[in-house]
């Protein structure tokens, strides 16, 4: 993309709601743009990054034999009543009426649909196990949202719903989705650490929460190093074979958030290998059992012809949420750093010369042979060009002046680490393109 | 995908509450559920078929110089007091109030909210032009929801948004998006008509409607043979080149809905190519002006240092709407017939043996060397699988059976022309890869 025709705004001023790195940075880059309290629209580069981030998620959940649906956003309350949190749930419920003065609600999650939905098609056990999974954008009407994405009241969530005939199979289940998560995230740059959780208002008896850890994290956290140093892309699993010694890998390790912490059991961990950090949740899954199969009537026929109430868990990602989490993992002062797996463009071609027959070539060149790249053609001075890129935060910058052109380099200069070299055209396609 | 593990629901009864092909044929091969009047969840064979479509139109937007953004579902009701039409607009406008007792709105079309974002960031004619595009679910909240998903409340719409310092701009961002429409509705096989229409409600002054000819159609449309036989594909057009030729031979011709029907312009049509058929709306085109831009306060600095106010059109595609008119334009009594570029799956893989060795060796061969396909490995009769397959409607099947495996051959049926043959599983390949 030409960034003279692009709309790929930013801002010099920070502005003033803004109070943690990520909100502010989303704003001044030009990621998103606030249209109503906790509302946000999103601009271009905003985009392209919720979109890789999205399509990460729908592999792995993919990979891990999960199905894609689409649920729509406007719910009926009957639904709600039927599983009896239509009363239950609180203020942050969007509720509305219809024309006809029917009441609906904007959908804060999808136990209830889901599950009325499956109802509508399972009659035996042979329909099962299934996992279903939408990626949708939900409505939590927060009383103060703040911190952009992080905390908005129009979010988008992934959120999968799995259906078993055993407790055995809706374990498996679970471990798939905890395994899939962690590979997730894994691929978009981030370390996301799992904990054991409370399974607060859905329900249920195992809960974890997968948190990114951050400076500006919401939450204290306390982990040991040992399971920071796992890596979840060393081995793929085979989603098919017993899962629960890769799971138990993982929850060996002590990792609690401030709500579960076990002072005791921290004792035991050695010192050198106590962190206490700061982190942001960016996935939460939970196993409730029957909770929503049995109040809403949903049963197959067993094997033996009786019949069964099938065990069910869900599993939810914060896509949108991500963003702001990703950024808060990886700025600096000038701005983000983008990951390479989510970055909105690979790489910047930055013009110093615009109209220079020489610069104009080179950097043209570059910009053909680079997919997925941004090309500064405006006619701007070197500085701002530079404090954008750095704001944008595109994993490769290209510097492309009148000097190096005749001379036949480019300054390369990648932004996580502020590493730069002149290197040959050649090389520097060579080391962008990997 | 193994249809034994798949979520893709048949039913076997036609839903009473289903008047019309395609809403039949949408619930009974189980790309939809309705989960209140008018509103569905997508189904996972729906689903394909509804990214499928949305990525072709994002193609060919992106590829029109149009830019992708996402704005948000929910609105602030003053933003549509700037323009006028929060009063205006009837009861199909989904209107609530949040926690705080905020007047809102779930989106009908966005052309306030874009409008309000761009004259956050453009400030200079060098800012422009720009079209901004977005492809989010809007509610209209229709009195009699009907017809399935060509007329539902909660629909997926690509809405676009020109801005232009001045009318001669305009217009070419109009040809840009008239073309960019033929082409996709062309990709996605389908022959769509563009008919000079009346502005209506969104106002301005010129305006074509795209018109897929369907038997069931909603509306009666007149038309030329001569436009019948143009292909949008064959030439791709260069954008940034005067398209008033390539526009003016597509409107060259009659074409016209009822309500801009002029009979005396008809009669000067030759007899033998006067075409009268049915219609259903895909895509609609306007070009307001001021309209929006004046109301909103929405200006930039001209080249001469004086203020403009920007010239604006809007373009919309009905995207899930569209899965309904390819139906209602390919299906017969036994289901839908898709056309390949939007299809759930390429192919399905029908195993009439489910257990016998060579059955299903063949079949797991043809399965895994077709990307995107369905392998019917389910323990079922012959009769209920290939009713499934031609109901669901996969662009060709591939049929398995003892005796064929025996004779290294496979039945291979296209599901558009009923034709069948028996070829070696290399032919099937290469024809199906083809």
């Amino acid at each position: 993309m030409r960034l003279s025709r692009a709309f790929l705004p930013t801002l010099k001023e920070t502005p003033a709601e803004a109070t943690i790195a990520s909100h502010r940075l989303m704003l001044r880059a030009g990621l998103v743009r606030q249209t109503s309290a906790g509302i946000y629209a999103w601009l271009p580069l905003g985009w392209r990054v919720l979109q890789k981030i999205e399509q990460i998620v729908r592999e792995e959940q993919d990979r891990a034999g999960a199905q894609e649906i689409l649920m729509p956003t406007i719910q009926s309350a009957d639904l709600w009543r039927q599983s009896g949190r239509y009363d239950a749930y609180g203020p942050e419920m969007l509720r509305l009426r219809d024309r006809h003065d029917r009441e609906c609600l904007y959908g804060p999650t999808n136990e209830e649909m889901v599950t009325d939905i499956f109802r509508g098609y399972a009659k035996s056990y042979r329909d099962l196990p299934r996992n279903l999974y939408h990626i949708q954008w939900k409505f939590r009407d927060e009383v103060r949202p703040r911190f952009g994405v992080m905390r908005g009241r129009e979010f988008l969530m992934k959120d999968a719903y799995s259906f078993d005939v055993t407790k055995e199979g809706a374990q498996h289940s679970y471990r798939q989705m905890f395994l899939a998560y962690l590979r997730t995230f894994a691929r978009m740059g981030l370390k996301a650490v799992p904990m054991r959780a409370d399974t607060g208002p859905i329900g249920g008896n195992l809960s974890h929460e997968f948190i990114v850890l951050a400076e500006t994290g919401e939450s204290q956290v306390f982990v040991s190093q040992d399971l920071l140093d796992m890596d979840a892309l060393a081995s793929a699993p085979d989603y098919g074979a017993d899962l629960a010694p890769a799971v138990d890998a993982w929850t060996s390790h002590y990792a609690a958030t401030e709500e579960m912490h076990d002072p005791a059991a921290w004792e035991q961990v050695p010192e050198g290998k106590r962190v206490s950090a700061r982190g942001i949740e960016v996935g939460h899954i939970f196993y409730f059992g029957t909770k929503y199969s049995a109040s809403m009537g949903l049963s197959v026929q067993g094997p033996d012809g009786k019949t069964v109430v099938p065990e069910m868990g869900s599993y939810g990602i914060g896509v949108s949420r991500l963003v702001g989490a990703t950024i808060e993992a990886n700025h600096d002062e000038q701005g983000i750093k983008w990951p390479d797996a989510v970055a909105p463009f690979k790489a910047v071609v930055i013009n110093l010369k615009q109209g220079d027959a020489a610069c104009d070539a080179l950097s043209e060149r570059m910009y053909a042979a680079i997919p997925d790249s941004l090309y500064d053609d405006r006619s701007e001075r070197a500085g701002p060009k530079f404090a954008d890129a750095d704001l944008m935060g595109h994993p490769w910058q290209v510097v492309v002046g009148p000097r190096g052109a005749a001379a036949g380099v480019v300054e390369l200069k990648r932004r996580a680490t502020g590493e730069k070299q002149e290197v040959s055209p050649e090389d520097a396609l060579a080391k962008i393109l990997g």
